[in-house]
């Protein structure tokens, strides 16, 4: 089939989707289309089982992309391929990277699915299947939106960078190296521009304008050389587990101030914009409480909830372990206990420092009789960007990233009906804070899934309006920032 | 083959079995070569798979006693049946009853397993097979003690009854019920007679004169409704791990004390004599930190390690467990932790008001946004009887049992060499207590285990030597109480 003939194919199903949608128009490349036929694709990045079916996802995107004009490139690293595809164009340009992620979280447990995880299903409004929320749908939104604005504008006077890699569901090893490696060409663009982050409704959008770092560690608490019988040897040796449940609850004061010296040091102020901002999210504990099944909240002294996800460092169990958890019982001394812990960082908290403070901490209350064996595990900065207009933007923000900024804000309100809000995220994405620390640039993340998408969960989806809205937002900006009003 | 042929050729083994052995003469009966068959025999409680096995053991047990003359009854339950046995006579004759089990653990993991678990096999004076210390080869002590004088002494004044259960290594759930429907029958006898206990060393026998008591228990703490993103909700909600940590650091205090109020109300004195007979054992306790590989113990403030496994109640940490505990990370708040607990008890402990008080506590310290679901496991009272001759001893011991204890102390320091040490163990046979609250008889328990002997793990074996002289021991008792010196 000529290029040709598929597109006017592709014409053809964009005005049978608008007629069935009855929302806005598609032009010839028709983003639900796409969208259906990429999350059919088992981009598993986890599973190694998946490697063929990663591989003709990888040509899939490419292939997206020279249909669209753009010159690719398929950058092999130790792990999955990364999709790079370019228009260049002269230096006077703007330039803007898309990213995104064409990799997947494994399905499991898939009997929970109603619908065949990687046959995408539209029901109801939404577009069910395994990525249609993370990040297929929500990176579409950015692809398509280049791609009518290049049939609209052939002379469109934007370079643009796509960086679409197949990792970030396993911590995206591979994707720094090429940062490094590409910093010249790629730090002389003036932003990035993403949708990988959370929205609170489809009539409410979020930019999320700050992310938390992170430092994972593990150790492990080391008593006698076996388990011991609790009646032969209870009374004489330190129990492992009793020493875990000691130093851990050390580790927090009771208004839940996490106690460990210095931990606090490089935490910075929220002002008074931010805290606004969070008040016309409109959050309610009561609803909050209800929605986590529980019947207390246990927030940072001085703190609402919903400050304290998003302002605010943590020190977090995610699991610990140590003897008998099978039926009934086993009298034992277990020999040994272990622990996992995260910490989310915020301000200019070093992932190293605070990870070397926790881990003296813990080694310091560890008893008498207790050996502990600590690994360190993968860690990134916090990221925030201060839009433009407010107290605190920065002097010398660039520009177009201001533009960026005031572009988004106009066409959420004008496509969405409502403004967006400008807001932190508790959530971490290591790469936003790379991006800025080894190329210089800021990051414009639109939320373009929500709550109810059930990402990385079985009957993951998104709603079908939210993708056509976010198109339409993404190329208005792209069009204010080439200068096209 | 007749009952008189096969008694020959016992006897032909027998002498061959003394010329090996060049020590003690066995009789016709020869306990090594009953006390291998028995072992062949896989007789593993716990697992239904083997319930044809469990049913050819009771009948080589049942058939045992029936070769040495004793009447023999099957008792089913609704577990493992009981095989009783029993020599009657007048009133006048002394009536003992001899405790032991038929029943073994899994032999589980197998491939630590030198020799095949169900072949006896002799090597270097030790009887290897699962069983053969816990409790085949000890109990086999006391059957040839029998078979032996009963053949000498086809006369002999004595009564006894052998209570041999299935169900030991699974709680002894049916043995209860046994006693208190024959509590008519068997409270009339003098004392219990066994050999389910430990010594120190082959040339150093234990008398064991107490056992703590035992109250299971779990919890389970439970917070939101499912695992959460621990960036998206972390530190907003209360861990459930953090609750845990903190509930169960709060049971001790440093000096390692039960931190729940009124444990320790019950807990009653121990006399000097006790601790000085526990001081001959000659513990050292640089020789037991370097045998468990700790640095330092942690024992109650004022007692030695050895004197608290012995005197003092616990509250020891079994298992506990919840979130992830695979590899590498997985950012979660989990959505509950879990506990197991046993509590050692002493003196006058009662196990369900201990087990309610430490559940009152922890109830008490859970903090508001975690719920606890409790559950209360099996249970077993202290058990403690003092020799004759003692400045504690019972004003109105019964004359045979100190006749016993009398008897034990001199047949054991002439056959052993040494006399023995009447010591209270860390361990906790539910079953004794229960024996002297529903009968009223005391226990006269000689250990013929030693800690080398891998009790419940891989290459279980006995002594052969342990058992020869035990045999001797328990010979010269039973003559002793029938009056014949």
């Amino acid at each position: 089939m000529t290029l040709l003939l598929r597109r006017a194919q592709w014409q053809i199903q964009a005005v049978v989707a608008f007629a069935e949608a009855g929302s806005l128009l598609f032009g010839m490349f028709d983003p639900l289309e796409k969208l259906k036929e990429y999350i059919g694709l088992q981009s598993v990045s986890a599973d190694s089982a998946y490697r063929s079916e990663m591989l003709k996802t990888r040509d899939f995107v490419a292939g997206m992309f020279r249909e669209m004009g753009l010159g690719v490139e398929i950058v092999d690293t130790k792990g999955h391929p990364i999709v790079v595809a370019r228009r260049t164009g002269p230096a006077s340009w703007p330039h803007v990277v898309i990213y995104g992620h064409y990799d997947v979280q494994p399905v499991d447990p898939i009997e929970l699915w109603e619908t065949e995880p990687f046959v995408a299903t539209e029901k109801d409004g939404r577009l069910y299947g395994r990525g249609a929320a993370d990040n297929k749908g929500p990176q579409m939104a950015h692809i398509a939106a280049v791609a009518e604005l290049l049939e609209e504008y052939p002379e469109l006077p934007l370079r643009l960078t796509f960086v679409i890699e197949g990792e970030e569901e396993i911590g995206s090893p591979n994707l720094l190296p090429l940062l490094e490696e590409r910093q010249e060409e790629l730090s002389e663009a003036d932003f990035v521009l993403l949708s990988d982050t959370l929205s609170p409704s489809a009539e409410q959008i979020a930019v999320t304008v700050g992310l938390r770092g992170i430092v994972e560690m593990e150790f492990e608490l080391v008593g006698p050389n076996s388990d011991l019988h609790s009646g032969l040897y209870g009374g004489a040796v330190y129990n492992p587990l009793q020493a875990m449940a000691e130093v851990c609850a050390s580790l927090h004061t009771p208004d839940n101030r996490v106690n460990v010296p210095g931990f606090y040091d490089d935490v910075t102020e929220v002002e008074d914009w931010e805290r606004e901002e969070l008040k016309r999210l409109g959050s309610d504990e009561e609803v909050y409480k209800a929605s986590l099944g529980v019947e207390a909240l246990h927030p940072h002294a001085g703190y609402t909830p919903f400050e304290a996800i998003r302002y605010l460092p943590t020190l977090e169990f995610n699991g610990m372990w140590g003897g008998y958890q099978g039926e009934g019982s086993k009298t034992i001394v277990p020999a040994k206990a272990q622990a996992k812990i995260t910490c989310r960082l915020v301000g200019q908290m070093d992932p190293a420092k605070i990870g070397k403070l926790v881990a003296d901490t813990i080694r310091s209350r560890v008893p008498a009789g207790i050996r502990i064996d600590f690994r360190m595990g993968h860690s990134g900065v916090p990221y925030l960007v201060v839009p433009p207009d407010r107290p605190n933007t920065p002097q010398n923000q660039p520009p177009r990233l201001a533009q960026a900024f005031r572009a988004t804000d106009r066409a959420i309100n004008e496509v969405f009906g409502r403004p967006p809000l400008f807001l932190r995220e508790g959530g971490s994405i290591p790469i936003i804070a790379d991006v800025k620390r080894v190329l210089g640039l800021d990051s414009v993340m639109i939320g373009l899934f929500l709550p109810e998408d059930n990402l990385h969960a079985p009957n993951e989806s998104m709603v079908v309006g939210v993708l056509k809205k976010g198109t339409e937002v993404s190329k208005r900006i792209l069009k204010e920032i080439s200068g096209i009003y």
